[in-house]
């Protein structure tokens, strides 16, 4: 029962993956002399520019260290007194966070259910129900994730009609980007799909992921100033988030925007995917579609899975149906896509 | 009224200082293919290990992304139910974190007068007192700074001493080593020195600093087992300040640890603040004495102050007094402090 | 289109009702001269004998203001590091506390889908699966309210299995018991019942309802000492739980428990809801059996229910399905009981 | 070694009095029949207007269980983003609620050295030279108490003083007026004193004391609208202090300040403290003058002190200079102060 030659790089997970040779060059570029510490040297102006274009506003930017870190920041820079944050049963908030979001903003998260992890307008107005009645949370933001963590996509028309529908309600809307790249790359490419994916279509606060995407411990939170907290930099401090030697993260950022290097990776990231997809999609491992970003999710017979995992590590994803997930990143490699097929063939093919 | 030619470095803080280029190298070591996330990667195990010998002892490491959050989860990790934090007036904890520590752990400091900012068995005696009365909170961890935010040092019987009193009341110790390579390097310069002044002397948590030492978004908290939260990873968790990319800050106490660079880098900086002392300590600004590690705190008549910062930019320390504060780093060079001293000299010529 | 004359005592929640005239008397006997604050009084002693009695162990007893107050106290006492609390989707912590034990605690609430208010051990092995894992919450305490909120019971069977499943993951048990006595009464009257279905179950906290079973400002969190908070005092204090003229409290306790009085009341509220029940049986509005305890959830046409919600107010239910509550309490009387049934038969016919 | 026979009533504490017979009868009163909860009773519109003619403007009025709570309602209800609450280090709110307001707000309290338990402008424009630093708290608001827990006064001039530097700074005020009737009793006597030495002053929170002042488990908060959240009753409820059975406070209230028999209560006390100072002032126990409101503390040698509380309980105030606190109360009879001061006389003569 031998399988073939491992890939290089395992389909386990995006936080596997490496920082790219351009955010280490970054890196060692803004390795020159002192700089003013805590977001006060001349790489994070620069950084803070060019996110204001990519948005055509004029955002407050947070760096930040971490996912988790960004969206406490995020969200505690729209929440209001007594307020819950409403967001679908498996966002990453609800999910992934060990409840820092309730440990730290001392809040209630509302998860709806979501079996696509896509909330819906219609749910909003029922939450909306409980504004004003002094006995319940009062559900003050709406937190969703782009590209989910399903790997499915909001349109901008969705959350457009999610902003419209939480605004006329007085609340505000979070836009959880740790993969935003990936949805960025999916719905067209380019600096004009991020904007309409988000501030142009309403969004208030977004989670900007970097780590995901190749980049070394840096994130960023932007907010819409007429909105958000005026103090929100203050919470990222009290959040621990606050870098002191700022200048590494920044430096990184002002590598990804200047041309477009955070989308290409994300591209990189999708196309490994679909191209994993074409090759095993013949198999009868549960797939219905290509994958919308840089996730799959099939079946695998149990010993079928514990032989793959051994081969080549990836992690389950529900138990007791024997789904898993495979995930593409910024450095898989074609070769590493049809080793990886060959493999799942192989296995399949040893219980067959 | 012309000063010559500015130091390239500055004097104003070790966070305003870079990364040693061996750090940069082994993050660029690091950077090979996948690696599971969150510290089940081989460079945290390693790093791990490097302090388990360190402190001579089976410590439990939590590598963190930045210092205040690192104090945050140590102190988190030492606190039981409705327990205060004891520290100084001047600590780092209850000046300088905007209240991190109060807002996530929802716990009160209770600061003590110290004119050095150094604390003494006699207070924690005193604050001891409330112990039992359900009308006060119960003092349960002692946070002391080695070295501390003065420039001083505690000798390795005065932490003892605190730590059997402390103990002795059932309080826990915690040491907020943001500069504790600082403190190593000035007390004797090897491991022993930080075994005896830690966990040695009785001490139950180190927040053992990177950033101030040249190193990366890389801290670690380094907790006795029987004495700390057995649930300390997932305060870390909570505080945000788990790096899912562990192996980048991992890689760099493996460098740091393995041959002494760590206490190396400090050593540099004390030296550099002696230098500096001894080039201007016949001024008449107020120094009486070397200082124990990296910073002085000379006084300056405001024109000569304001002079000079212009010139090579530092802090003020108290206005009122027109005391500032001078810092030595680990790249501070020997021409960076005689350019220092020179403009120095000159500046108060040109008043005189 | 007229209606009989309305009750004189409103169908719309125990806590519209008043205070049993014995209590009343006990605070007036209570009124004596000056006693020790903060529960040093004697009557608190005497009514801490009284729950040991009545529990059969010697139990820690706090005495409070309010009832979410006591649930915050009793969760605060029995949680953990990073833990969750597991309930129902219809708990009162989770619906009508607006938030308060995410608030003061800084924990998640995992609400599951219980259509009878009622949660099961299968549910509880589910969310056990998270134990261990760094990523996701863990859950640490079961909270189910007896009689619950929506008017069913769990039987002594149920709770033992419960606190079994529990236990065997090392999570805790909480009992809200608002309506704790009116539980009692329905299930057999005398301190047997209650002890059957709580510590005698493997219960760890009871929050004992007092105020609306004809109390005034009187709640009780009973802990048992060897699982719970030995500093549960503070929590109670920090919560702002803490009565500093507590023997107002405590008297009314020692007169409710000193013959049974709490199960007395309570058996009045539950018969009147069955004597309505009797009486609006063959009505057509959707009820399905006597009720458990105190209410009744029938569903009325809008026009009917707004004609009999201004006749003799009570609660919205469920909007969309136009059902309501009817609720009775211990000063419900016969003719209540009457007068409200005929109006109902009234407003019906009028509208067929 | 005998003494006299003792006063019926203590001179411990204002909490260890008991409620005066008129609440008692409003209590019994307001126990007709059902009545909305929470507040939407007939009773708690009455005191609501009784208040805000009190005030002569329409404040925002939260009845409350306790004291406490009442000022963590308050200050929540005033502080913004990463703020602090500022205070003498004598505040009850610092001092004597185990953190209370640190665990449930997430903030630090800022403690200012007060001999006598007052603050002043200048120390809040010290606090004030950290507004805007986002490494250090924003001071937001004061909380200062009346009368201080000293037993001392601020005059309408001084609250006005720092009222007006507070609002240079943004920052709010909060009195505690847990004896806020001692202060009126004592700086003019009728609704006008109330009047000026808060709202009119400029104070933004009160804190409106009941139960030190023979009510039964009744507090209010008192609110300016156009300076507080106008989430403040949700902030109430999470503070798990807002009574369901709302009447019976709010009945109290009503009589309180129908008559003015809440100044009436607190002109005895204060009278009784006055009369115990003339008999006991020729003493050398270290008086040096009349109390302004209900308390002496005067020094006894430890013999002396111990044979005394034997006799009649009182506090030790502190140990070390064994000085003591005598308080006197609503129901203190003049019998008791002559049998008190025969006592202490008698005490003191057995020593020399």
């Amino acid at each position: 029962m031998s399988l073939p030659v491992a890939p290089e790089n395992l389909f386990a997970s995006d936080n596997f993956s490496g920082v790219h040779p351009r955010y280490l060059e970054a890196i060692a570029r803004a390795n020159h002399g002192h700089q003013m510490a805590y977001g006060a040297d001349s790489f994070t102006g620069q950084a803070v520019d060019l996110f204001s274009q990519l948005c055509d506003m004029d955002v407050e930017v947070l760096f930040c260290f971490g996912g988790t870190g960004a969206n406490v920041v995020a969200l505690g820079s729209l929440l209001g007194t007594a307020e819950s944050v409403v967001c679908s049963e498996w966002a990453h908030i609800q999910v992934d966070e060990t409840g820092a979001p309730e440990k730290f903003l001392g809040i209630k998260l509302q998860d709806l259910v979501s079996p696509n992890a896509k909330i819906t307008p219609d749910q909003l107005r029922e939450v909306a129900g409980a504004l004003g009645n002094v006995h319940h949370v009062q559900p003050g933001v709406v937190s969703i994730t782009q590209s989910t963590e399903l790997g499915t996509l909001y349109s901008v028309a969705e959350i457009s009609a999610l902003c419209d529908t939480a605004h006329s309600y007085g609340m505000r809307v979070h836009l959880d980007g740790a993969r935003i790249a990936n949805a960025v790359a999916a719905l067209g490419g380019d600096a004009d799909t991020f904007r309409e994916m988000t501030f142009g279509a309403g969004v208030d606060a977004v989670s900007f992921g970097g780590t995901k995407n190749a980049m070394l411990g840096a994130e960023a939170v932007l907010l819409r100033r007429d909105t958000s907290n005026p103090r929100a930099a203050f919470i990222r401090k009290q959040t621990t988030q606050l870098p002191s030697k700022m200048r590494y993260a920044s430096a990184q950022f002002v590598e990804a925007l200047s041309d477009g290097l955070w989308i290409e990776t994300a591209t990189t990231a999708n196309s490994r995917a679909v191209q994993l997809y074409s090759l095993v999609a013949d198999l009868n491992i549960g797939l219905t579609g290509a994958p919308e970003v840089n996730s799959l999710y099939p079946f695998l017979a149990p010993p079928i899975k514990k032989l793959l995992q051994e081969w080549s590590f990836f992690w389950d994803w529900d138990l007791p149906s024997s789904q898993v997930r495979w995930m593409a990143s910024w450095d898989t490699s074609q070769e590493d896509v049809e080793r990886f097929a060959t493999g799942v063939k192989a296995a399949i093919e040893t219980f067959s």
